[in-house]
C-alpha cells in the first residue's frame, strides 16, 4: 500500500509516534504528512520526525489533504471505511478524480502481529495491570464492606492509575452480586455485602499500550483476585468452575496455524456441555494493542489464522440474569509453543 | 421528522434516558426501538420506558434495524451523516429501497435550546465544577511546588470526580509555564516552579450534563482560580488583561437575536487591537450540554441566531509559542437580558 489516509488516533500514533484528537495522516508514496489544527501543531512538530507537520487551512484539515493529494498526482488512495463518517468522506472525495480503495481496518491489520518492542510495552502494561488487581483486592478486603459500586469504581481507577503515572485502557467494571450478571455493568449505588460475588474487569495503558484482565471473586476473608476461588453457594461454584475450565480449554487451543473460531469453539463447548450455553452471550476474546479492542476477534464466526506474536484476550463468561455473572479473562501472546499469559 | 435513526450515545440518552456504547435508536412514526446487544439488554429494558428494547440478531444491530424499517413500510429515514461511518452506512442502506435524508447534527440541533430541567442539571454541574476549581487551587497552593503536570492532572481528576460521585466531562488540562502555550496541552513531567503560570481547563458531569471552565493563574502565595490575577511579569499581565477584556466584550455581546459570529468578533477585536490577533488560534466558544462540544459554535464563520436558553462557553485565549498561554472560560446561559454565567 503506497498511498493511504488515516485519522484514527492510535493508527496515527502507530505511523509517527504522535497523535491528537483532530489530525489526518497522509501517506503519498515516499512522502508523509501529518495535518492538524493550530492547537496541536507545536506539539506535533516537536514529536514527529517521519512526516511533515502541516496546519489545516483555517482549521480545515480535509481541504489541506485534498490539495496535497491533487499535487501528488496519485491515482488511488486507500482508506478504512469504518474510520470516515459519511460527511467527512464526501468532503474528502467529492472533488478528487482518483480511485478510493476500501481497506477495512488496514491499520489494525498491520498491527495484528506485534513487534518485539510492542510486546515489551504490552508486558509492562500487563504487569502494572495485575499489580492493580492485587492492590484493589487488598483495598476491598479492608474497606469494601458496605461500599457502593460507584465509590469502589473510583478507588479502582485511582489504583489502576498508580497516582497518575498510568492511564487506564477503559473504564473499569466493578460489579457486585446481581449487577455482575450484566457483562458491561455500569457502577451503581449498590453496596457490597458479606459473601457477595465481585466481578472486576480492568486494564491500564503503559506508553499507550493496553492491558486487559477480569477476575471474579467473593467478598469474604479470603477475597483475592486469583483464579482459584471458593464460593459457599453451589451454583456459583459450578458456574465459576465451568468458566475456568472453558478458559483453560481455549488457552490450550491457542496454537500457530489454528483459526480463531476454533479457539472460541473450545471455550463454548465446555460451557454448552455444562448447560450454560445460552448464558455465554459474547465472543471469547479480542486483540489488544494500542486499541483495547483490535484484531483478531476470537468469535464463532471469525476465521483469522493464528500467527506468532499476536496478542489477544481469552475471556469466557456466564451471566445468569438477575442472579450473578462470572468472567475470567487474561491477555496472552501467541508463542511458537502456545499461549503465554501476560501479567 | 417522523422517521429517524441514531446511534450517538448522547443522542440516544436524550431520546430515551439510557444509552450504551453499542446501540441504535430507531423512530418509525409513532413507534420507537432501542436495539442493542446481549451485554446491555437487561439494563436497557429496566431503564427505557418509551421504546421497545430489542436484541440485535446475533449481535448484528443493523440487520435488526433493516428488518424493522422494511416491516414499517416507511418511505424515508433521516440520519446524521457525521454519525455513520462509510461501512455502517453501506450496511444500513444497501438493501433498503427508501430515501435516506441527510440531516447534519439533527440531534444536537434539537438539543440546542435547553429545557428548564436541563438548565437545572447544567447549573448543578457548573456548581460542582467551580467547587473543584476552588479545591484544586487550595491543593496546588499547599502541595504544588515541584509537582509535575502528570501528578497534578491526576489530583485534579480526583478532585473533579468528588471521590467518585461525579464523572468528568473531558480530561482536564493542567499546564504549567510554556506548556500552557499549547491550547490543548497534554500533561508532561514538567514540574511547577515559583511564579510560574498555571492554566487549568476542566469540567464535570452531573447526571450526564457537562460543565466547562478555564482559569489561568500564577504559582505564588496568592494562587487562586479567580478572574482577578496579578503577574509579576509585565507581558503576562498584558496578555492576561487582554484576554479578560476580550471575554468581557464577548459576554456583553451575548443577546437574543445576535449572530454567533458577532460574539466571536467582539472577543477577536479586543485581541486584534492589542496586537495578539495571530495568537488567538481557536474559536470563541461552543455549546455545552450532554456533549461537551455541541451547538452552537461561536466562531468567525458561524451564523446561528442566538436564542433564549442556549448554553455555550466564552473562552478567548492568547498563546505565545514556547512562552506561555492564557485562556479564560465560562459557560453561560442566554437569558432575555443577556448572558448569565454559571457556577
Amino acid at each position: 500500500m503506497n498511498n493511504y489516509i488515516l485519522q484514527n488516533e492510535n493508527a496515527l500514533y502507530y505511523e509517527c509516534g504522535f497523535s491528537c484528537d483532530h489530525a489526518i495522516f497522509l501517506k503519498l508514496g515516499s512522502e508523509a504528512f501529518f495535518i492538524t489544527d493550530a492547537r496541536y501543531t507545536t506539539e506535533a512538530s516537536e514529536a514527529i520526525a517521519n512526516a511533515t507537520v502541516l496546519e489545516g487551512a483555517r482549521g480545515d484539515l480535509l481541504k489541506t489533504a485534498r490539495l496535497l493529494i491533487r499535487k501528488s498526482g496519485i491515482k488511488s488512495l486507500c482508506y478504512n471505511p469504518a474510520e470516515w463518517d459519511v460527511e467527512a468522506y464526501a468532503k474528502l472525495s467529492e472533488t478528487l478524480r482518483i480511485t478510493f480503495c476500501k481497506r477495512p481496518n488496514f491499520s489494525q491489520q498491520k498491527r495484528m502481529i506485534k513487534t518485539k518492542g510492542e510486546l515489551e510495552l504490552l508486558k509492562k502494561a500487563a504487569h502494572f495491570g495485575k499489580e492493580a488487581f492485587e492492590h484493589f483486592g487488598v483495598f476491598l478486603k479492608q474497606h469494601g464492606k458496605g461500599m457502593d459500586e460507584k465509590r469502589a469504581f473510583f478507588e479502582a481507577e485511582a489504583i489502576l492509575k498508580h497516582h497518575g503515572a498510568l492511564g487506564i485502557s477503559f473504564e473499569p467494571i466493578v460489579a457486585f452480586g446481581e449487577n455482575a450478571a450484566k457483562p458491561h455493568a455500569l457502577p451503581t449505588c449498590k453496596t457490597l455485602q458479606e459473601d457477595e460475588l465481585i466481578l472486576f474487569d480492568a486494564g491500564v495503558k503503559y506508553e499507550r499500550y493496553c492491558s486487559d484482565r477480569t477476575r471474579t471473586t467473593c467478598f469474604n476473608e479470603r477475597l483475592c483476585f486469583e483464579k482459584e476461588q471458593h464460593f459457599s453457594d453451589a451454583l456459583k461454584q459450578k458456574v465459576y468452575d465451568t468458566v475456568l475450565r472453558a478458559q483453560e480449554a481455549a488457552l490450550k487451543a491457542v496454537r500457530v496455524g489454528v483459526k480463531t473460531n476454533e479457539i472460541d469453539k473450545a471455550a463454548r463447548e465446555v460451557i454448552d456441555k455444562a448447560g450454560f450455553g445460552s448464558y455465554f452471550v459474547h465472543s471469547t476474546g479480542h486483540g489488544v494493542g494500542l486499541d483495547i479492542h483490535e484484531l483478531p476477534i476470537i468469535s464463532a464466526r471469525s476465521k483469522t489464522v493464528i500467527e506468532e506474536n499476536m496478542v489477544f484476550t481469552i475471556e469466557p463468561g456466564i451471566y445468569l440474569p438477575k442472579q450473578f455473572g462470572v468472567r475470567i479473562e487474561d491477555t496472552i501472546i501467541v508463542r511458537n509453543n502456545g499461549a503465554e499469559i501476560m501479567g
